[in-house]
């Protein structure tokens, strides 16, 4: 069980992040301390993000509302490229930041509009 | 169409809160301040909520990620309340609580789950 | 100069929550531990407060800004009223909790109005 | 009243950034979301903003008490300027600055103070 | 070794709030969601908080100070309860809040002072 | 006794950065203001941290784990820094990292990590 927690960890991530986004991920989490990495891909990802009481979408959506919320800025980034990798378009991220802008203070919509425009910029 | 969006706010609440609960709202808020309780009903509710992008249930679910991760339980409270209105399931909720556990702390986990349980007592 | 303090941060005290209330927040805090209480009486009371560059209203308006936007329900009840003692208006208290709605979120805003009225409802 | 609330907000905003500043905000959120940009010109800064309950030099000092205490240092760059242009001195965000350090810790008041310097710097 | 984790994590949590307190928090947790509860056993308290490199009571005093800066007094009520049981001392609680008004500011430790002075008061 | 207080506030402060460091924080501060780098240096290092009555080390992981919890990057560096000059080690800081991640949140942690990577990176 605990292996089948690590595939569907990493396989969630992959979906998120692309292979490479993923294996980037872990050596970055298991350069710091394996251990930590392995919770991180078993617990959070393979773990809680897989229970099916929540469609992906939503998962994604929730997330980038609390780093809105919370103004944590490059976290954010990370899961706004999850999120349109999972198919949630840019209209849909765009009402989550304007919706947020009520809840959690317009300078974390303005926040997230910056974080937004770096993530969506068209590549030179 | 400030008018309409009159409408729209009110009816939106309605939809979140029956009709009862609409107008305690308007009654606390307008007894604030009038203007206010305007600008919450009409851009608020009227506006941003009602705005076409984003699913009343997504935006209920973003609303409540937020108001977990900020610890904002009175908010909350009235969150969840409306979430149930909405049709979003208790076990829905009872996801989005334990997946942000890892967004903004176990401890905004538990306190949310408090709340919850506050809202979903069987009524004596 | 120390004592200077002492006195400086006493009749600030004073004069946001009277004679009593001063007092009452002195044996908090000293029986807490005397040296903070020393402190927060000296440094904070008699030193920041009363800088000369910044006139007490403003200094009580900007305390309870933070106390909004934090959500620090508790010391927000204690600085409303010491800005009520100052002549600040229940009016303008209002004026920034609605700003503040903006800056902080809505919630912030409604958890500040239940405090608001908390402290200037008619006492029976 | 609609247009009315637009013209004031972009007074508004001129007051605060000059012609140039109002215009470069306008293309960055209209840019983003032309209907969330109107919201923030009409509602939050032809309305709220506004409002005469409120001299406009002690809006822009709970703005940046709001900020600073929330750690947003972007946002807290744009109202220093802000600020400077009402005539607040900076003597005087230096005093909100060091006040606040007590109410929402030092590392919040260092964070501001390296902002204030940035806005502050001689240009070169 | 999961049910090692499982165990480390029940012996752990009775050690900071002794059989009862353990079995309550259980019932509590997984009366919400048993699985939530079994991660917040086996990963938190017999994964993290289990690993060897923190004592047990710095790992005790870390927790608190988190509790207090972000201002989740529900959370830290249990935490100091745990604290005195692992043979942290009222007066090292106290030094922890005095220091952290420093960091999270004044507010967050006289919240903090009025949950100490709950849990600490003389049982009657 | 207030000269007291000058010398252990310089001492403290000679420990956790060395006397460069010591003396760079100290212009920073009294360039912006030098009453308030005088009440840092006097109440806050040779006043609040001087106290008796918990171990330097275990001062520098609360203060650690506060800026871990609210965000606080820039802050969180210099007080890594400092944490090295103390003796506390590389492992001991990831340890409280990792035991944050689940008090604040995960991406406090990740965010943690970056700050502890710029800091322990090898010198080129």
């Amino acid at each position: 069980m605990a292996d089948d927690k690590h595939e569907k960890g990493m396989a969630l991530r992959t979906q998120l992040w692309g292979e490479r986004g993923a294996k980037a991920g872990n050596e970055f989490l298991s350069g710091f301390d394996p251990d930590f990495g392995k919770f991180l891909n078993d617990e959070l990802f393979g773990g809680i993000w897989s229970r099916p009481g929540l469609p992906l979408k939503a998962r994604s959506m929730i997330t980038m509302a609390a780093l809105i919320a919370l103004g944590r800025a490059a976290e954010l980034k990370v899961h706004i490229r999850g999120a349109l990798n999972l198919g949630i378009t840019q209209a849909e991220i765009k009402e989550i930041i304007i919706h947020l802008s009520q809840y959690s203070g317009v300078p974390t919509a303005v926040e997230a509009i910056r974080t937004f425009s770096e993530v969506t910029a068209p590549k030179k």
